[in-house]
């Protein structure tokens, strides 16, 4: 079904051995995603073979831009600038604008300076725009005709550009659109004008890149138009683009929850996934430390009734997996579009609910399991207690709540949210737990 | 930019007052999925109302397609099964599938009876196909022309059939696509075997799903052919699904990944909320028990050096972040088709590498601390240990091992991935911290 792989070991084998023109023939015939795959696990020596064979039959940017964002640095690390500035130079604007974005700062200006000056001003104007925004993703590639053109007069306009792969709809000029497919039953004499779909669906330079796939997706478009401030048409983005979008937000989503750089993928090199995670790391000693001082606060109870500390972990355990998953309904709900502020209370009202009839049921379990184990009904209460305390209370509110903060002040709402939560379900399972053991000490004992 | 959304109050105040025809040209030109939020809020009465008016000018089919799915059976409770019936003659086959998957076991078959034999036939053939396959999903509407068809004669087919909304190519009988916009700039009298493209992409009606919005993803397709076991045309997948199936798989991902169900999301009701979470709570009451036992193995060390039970939440908490952060990247290279079984050993030695360096600098950070605070160098140096054991050594290869694991068993490799890696780290976090401990008994009394 799907495409045969291309062998690997063969095109390395190739790489040693064959000519240039033959290797071509070998993997020439595959779709550039699965070249892109080929430079996975080569020798630095064989990626700049790989690329100047690509190069020079101009496939390089096309199979370039297929790579994993986190690959490519590597690659043109090993490609000198000259060639680095042709290639960017002959990709689509949006794929120049990936290439130098993964290139180090100091090299950036270096191959910059290399290309002519209009191509020049073009891709700084790109790389001006804020990452995340659709203006720094869109292609400035696209076609805006009149309205008074008919039919006909834009099939031939589409024959003349030769290309018409990237294109879904024909723009009339900063105001509508036509599905290119609709010229295909339209008489050649209508206009534009009588086939276009009147104020579209639309989007701004400076929109979230995130909002834009949710309008494409919402909407089920193929493109969208990107307008500037002044409502002239500056570029599209395509359902190709909200696709790879769409990845890239849910991992990133994922991977912020848990304290991850987007960059630290399953093949990064060690040294700089290091690096990337250490930060969360030194943050999640400071949240577990929290916990820690709330503990060494009850050291003398826990002295007196030794029994208690096998359960701690039970409580704090439960109380982190609860808020984990209230987080991340929450979290999930926000980059779907389905929560907005002004449900917000309602929703942490639920979660906090859900998490309420759960606790007494893990509360009844764990109060049972003190009294059959320990044969202690008290030990069982301030357990049952502390459990709807963590899990109910804690757990509910502060999954809820921690995203939804985020948000509001402008971070990504799943920012650490992970390692905030679980933080505090640890620290305040330990005070309610410990807290109303010290309180009913003396039943206790 | 993004089209004013239908106010809610309004369409609330208008059903209690004004005429049906009155409503529908309020929220007449809307889009679907703009007027399906409007069911989000409104009583029963309201639901039968809007839905009367909505189903009697034939947009129900339309709108009910694009409510989050959690809310569709509370809808369709509220409607008769004559009219869930019609409204199942009038959908597109696959949404007909979404609507007879909301409703209650003993419900479907009452509704099914309702429809013609042809009709029912083709709904059952649809849901025979396994959840999670690409045949239950897939739209049998497509336009498959025989290979001597020239471009005109393509182009007077489509007129034919009017409805143009759903193709993006066309099929030459199950064996190759035509691009229909590549008609658009065709000479009339080309045939369509000369402009196809030959071997497309396809899957099978089997194929899973997530596997076929990664072929539409990877080779930027706008349809997927399906094919059966015979290699015949079946159905085609769009572009518009595979947003849909993207951004459901990225939900369950999260949502496995934490101990939720795919239905318990931010408005579901919160009896049915409590039902989903409960099993994994027991879940989570089993692995925290693990680790309450590993705990109470040490009860005679904790009693005579109390210090330590300040510690423990420091040891489990940072270890069960790591394994989390591990299991994370792993599932999501899974989900994006970035790592296969050949490479996992791979992926394996990485992961620990990277957990090992950290749990070196948290250990040392931790080492000190204890040195700082309590002024015991040894008990510095079995906390570094444990956190090397811990953090390094087990989050490293549990996160990475169990995705692994549970998709060799052919579970989804995210399923409760993150309870079991929590579990496991808390427990064997105690294990070598009390385990060193005790070991170490003399020197840190």
């Amino acid at each position: 079904m799907k495409p045969a792989p291309i062998d690997y070991d063969t095109v390395r084998e190739m790489l040693r051995t064959a000519t240039p023109d033959r290797i071509l023939r070998f993997i020439g015939k595959s779709h550039p995603a699965d070249i892109a795959l080929l430079f996975k696990g080569l020798e630095p020596i064989e990626v700049r073979q790989l690329f100047d064979i690509l190069f020079s039959s101009r496939r390089a940017d096309k199979t370039l831009k297929e790579l994993p964002p986190e690959l490519l640095p590597d690659i043109l690390e090993l490609i000198d600038d000259e060639k680095v500035g042709r290639l960017i130079v002959r990709a689509d604007p949006d794929d120049a604008v990936t290439f130098i974005d993964s290139l180090p700062e100091e090299r950036r200006e270096r191959v910059l300076a290399l290309l002519d000056p209009e191509r020049q001003a073009a891709v700084r104007e790109i790389i001006n725009y804020p990452e995340g925004t659709v203006g720094r993703i869109m292609t400035t590639e696209f076609m805006a005709l009149s309205p008074d053109t008919t039919a006909q007069g834009a099939i031939d306009k589409i024959r003349e550009r030769g290309e018409l792969e990237t294109f879904f709809y024909l723009y009339v000029v900063d105001e509508a659109g036509v599905p290119i497919r609709n010229l295909v039953i339209a008489p050649p004499n209508r206009k534009l004008s009588e086939m276009m779909i009147a104020d579209p669906v639309k989007a701004n330079v400076f929109t979230d890149q995130e909002e834009a796939a949710r309008l494409v997706s919402r909407y089920e478009l193929l493109a969208l138009p990107i307008v500037d401030e002044a409502g002239r048409l500056e570029g599209i983005i395509t359902v190709d683009d909200v696709i790879d979008i769409i990845n890239e937000e849910s991992t990133e989503d994922m991977y912020k929850m848990a304290g991850l750089a987007e960059e630290d993928r399953v093949f990064t090199p060690i040294s700089r996934s290091v690096k990337m995670r250490l930060p969360w790391t030194i943050l999640n000693l400071l949240t577990a430390s929290l916990a820690a001082s709330v503990v060494g606060l009850f050291e003398g109870t826990l002295h007196e009734i030794i029994a208690l500390v096998t359960f701690m972990p039970v409580i704090a355990g439960v109380g982190g997996n609860g808020a984990t998953q209230t987080a991340t309904v929450i979290i999930r709900a926000i980059a779907l579009g389905e929560l907005e502020f002004a449900s917000a209370w309602k929703a942490i009202v639920k979660q906090v609910s859900v998490n309420i009839c759960i606790a007494l049921a893990a509360g009844g379990m764990i109060a049972l399991a003190a009294v059959l184990w320990k044969g202690s009904p008290f030990l069982g209460l301030v357990l049952a207690v502390a459990m709807i305390f963590n899990l109910g209370l804690m757990a509910g509110f502060a999954g809820a709540v921690i995203p939804l903060l985020l948000k509001a002040l402008k971070f990504d709402p799943a920012l650490g949210s992970g390692i905030i939560v679980t933080g505090l379900t640890d620290a305040f399972g330990f005070l309610s737990f410990l807290g109303l053991a010290t309180y009913f000490r003396r039943y206790l004992t």
